[in-house]
């Protein structure tokens, strides 16, 4: 089992309407709804690839209820707040393509919450093969949170990717998780450099056992102990990137449990990456793409002397 | 106990963000939600004032539960659908004031649910002291719903008030409600008249019992078998008008119920109608201020010779 771990959960509403304009009525010509928050994301890609996934986290309230009734087939562990989930909602402009986002606050976390979520998250962990934890804190979630989480996983010699950013980043870093997965931005922010390589490296000497930075549409590279790569999608991709950079976790959780050589992990990240921002659903990636996709990747580097 | 049906319920979200910018994303500030649709509206004000209040009309999915779990203080009839009632989203700019509003699709009504709710209807109208319909039809409801729902509501010799605009307002004229109060613009497409008095005087004609206009700011002007009248707030109100039409509808049941003369009753939806306007909320309204101003509602005209 997979454990992945969403402590700002949400549910993502996506609006259709034919033009927006500031001040006037709209009428919406199409809703959807969907569980997000990257831990949940990263969830529905692992258990479209076939993987036993458990999700965790925190759901409350009338939307709290929604999300749990729309999970992916993933066994839901989400811990139950007094607080309502929060609702992000898009609304795309169907003349431009453009995407006007309004963000609900989450709910704030009591320390009673965050405690019985330590508990179940130490019982979970047990049962792991490896554990994601994603993306940003709700309020009332002390800043080192992921350090914490880190460290209970290590203690049970799970594997743990982290993809968060900021002050809950550098603190979870030097509590040595296995797999960070930054975007450039995030590591520049983590490691004061705009060097993707110099970057990666300065990460893992701040802890990081591995560090996978995302380059956006030019791919992957990664920094760990068994070497240095770089991946890239056989090309230059248009689409939706909405999702993308948690299909690239799921791609190397998967990789991970299934004990694949790292260029084969890689090749699995950007694949499924370039397989979402080509799905006409934000966050969705077609099965049949990926697999076409998956031979593709040009994965270039060289694993360290043993 | 008064009935009001509202055939198109809503959950009305409003959104507040320092400054609405497409193709940005915001973070909302706060977040309210209220059941929402004409006769919710009125029921609410109807539940403020005393009144026994019943609300009947269509609610379902997850949005519908939450409609059902705020009602105010009435007894709950609403008629369960397979859909999922709408959300409006009502997103206000701090900076400016400014509203931008994006109304989400109702559920379609199938034929079933339709005789469901005319059937629960007809049982509910034999206790009813008053009836009001209020709203937009949704779709899957036949544009002569409210015909149908006129007529059964005066074979029960219960007296009916219709709130409604275009198409369904003009064929339920023609079934003589009780009382339709349309804004001057919807008296104006009813009857092709922009002169309100002479349009009320016309809509009474095509088999309104009673009409009586909105005219805003400027309060409201009727005719009635019983005679004309104009009632005027006592001073020009700034404010959100949102609601301030269902609580001149709450005002002239509340008024009917208690057989108040015509007078009253306008003196009553004009104060209530007004302190709405004036309160911080959008349709809520402040009891003190309906009270200091009910007594400084000027209405003029006359009483027909007995």
């Amino acid at each position: 089992m997979i454990l992945t771990v969403t402590l700002n959960s949400a549910l993502d509403v996506t609006y259709r309407v034919p033009a927006l304009r500031p001040h006037a009525t709209h009428r919406v010509t199409a809703v959807t709804e969907r569980p997000g928050g990257k831990g949940l994301n990263v969830a529905r890609v692992l258990a479209a690839l076939g993987h036993e996934v458990t999700v965790t986290g925190f759901a409350g309230g009338a939307t709290g209820r929604v999300v749990r009734d729309r999970l992916p087939d993933v066994t839901d562990a989400l811990v139950q707040v007094s607080g309502t989930t929060r609702r992000t909602i898009a609304v795309v402009d169907e003349r431009t393509g453009d995407t006007t986002r309004l963000n609900e606050p989450g709910p704030v976390i009591t320390p009673a919450e965050w405690s019985a979520f330590q508990e179940a998250y130490t019982d979970l962990v047990a049962g792991a093969q490896a554990v994601a934890l994603c993306g940003s804190l709700p309020p009332g979630v002390p800043v080192g949170a992921y350090a914490g989480l880190v460290r209970t996983a290590r203690a049970a010699g799970v594997p743990v990717l982290l993809d968060t950013r900021g002050e809950p980043l550098r603190r979870a870093v030097a509590a040595r998780p296995d797999l960070i997965k930054p975007s450039a931005d995030e590591l520049a922010e983590l490691t004061g450099s705009h060097e993707p390589l110099r970057a990666t490296l300065d990460a893992r000497r701040r802890g990081a056992r591995a560090v996978v930075a995302s380059l956006g549409p030019e791919g992957l590279v990664a920094a760990t102990p068994e070497g240095r790569w770089r991946a890239t999608p056989p090309a230059r991709l248009r689409g939706n990137p909405a999702g993308a950079g948690d299909s690239a976790s799921a791609g190397l959780l998967s990789g991970l449990v299934d004990r694949l050589p790292w260029p084969q992990r890689l090749a699995r990240a950007v694949a499924l990456s370039a397989a979402t921002v080509l799905s006409p659903a934000a966050g969705e990636f077609d099965r049949s793409v990926y697999e076409e996709l998956v031979g593709r990747v040009a994965v270039t580097g060289e694993a360290s002397a043993a």
